[in-house]
């Protein structure tokens, strides 16, 4: 089953999906098997983080903001903006397809595990996942 | 076929699960197909890594602990100590999830190719792994 | 199916591989179904970038040089030169095994997207990467 998901974001930021991405694994009616999400753009990715305290999910993006900053002067690639660039590499240190194994009919996450669509664009939009479960 | 392994880790560091994993390929009996390991946690994390010199190990170890470090005034998440939040972030940098295909009945690995669970905490635990091995 | 690909690099740089991965998915007849691609090398690495632009990989490429330089004096594995280790960290950053839903007979990527393989050594040299097509 391959289904295609829409998520808003309003603008940078981790926007939790492991609800949605549940809920077609439910659907599915697959009781083992693996469950793969990508999602379709260069300046969006996909974690795997800590779904508790939400300091955690902060600290991680004041790590990128300091380490990917926008205003970088060597980057060239500015004509959409100072966090295009940026959106671009974030993407790459990050992951644009995962793969979650199902056990018992459910994402096989552990305890403090939430899936994330990180948005690295200020404007933020909607962001299109394609989400296959396989038996 | 899936199945969790228990990984016991005394401290950071990468700990080779390649013959763990290659066992239970070789247990499903799967000629062709996909083995896709999952770390159910968010401060370790997965990587494929050369297996040879392990000198190269811990000059990726020691370019994450001075690019990542503990202590890092900026970090809020710090309840669990010094240790918590660089573990989230350098689990971002690297992989929670794998998939690796099966090629005569063997991972396809390269000759140098390892699979690593990365321990980022300073006291290690016991760490899973879930695994699904596919036809 | 599972296919090995050659893919000749004459550097450091992202090539793209778009093409040779949707051929094999377009071969296999699969309608819907995930495509895993993994690089047999611990020195070159996968990506998905923007298929535009060609500054952004540019710049990509640029901020990788810059945070994970050549000659960087903590490093000592270095009898395969001054390129090797900074490829190691490079690919533990980026990706090593990417799955790619397959809908209507191929590669679910965004518009924008495209498949690199990213050559880390200056040298480069023939590439292998394992394909897994299934349904």
């Amino acid at each position: 089953m391959v289904r295609q998901i829409s998520v808003p974001t309003r603008g940078k930021g981790l926007h939790e999906i492991t609800h949605e991405v549940a809920a077609l694994v439910r659907d599915a009616g697959v009781e083992e098997g693996v469950c793969t999400v990508m999602v379709q753009h260069t300046s969006a990715s996909l974690t795997i983080q800590e779904n508790a305290d939400p300091s955690a999910r902060r600290d991680l993006e004041d790590w990128m903001e300091r380490h990917v900053p926008e205003g970088d002067p060597h980057f060239t690639h500015t004509a959409e903006g100072p966090d295009d660039m940026p959106s671009h590499i974030r993407a790459a240190l990050t992951a644009t397809t995962l793969s979650i194994p199902i056990l018992g009919g459910r994402l096989a996450l552990g305890t403090w595990q939430g899936i994330y669509l990180w948005e690295h664009r200020r404007r933020g939009s909607q962001r299109r996942c394609v989400i296959h479960v396989g038996g």
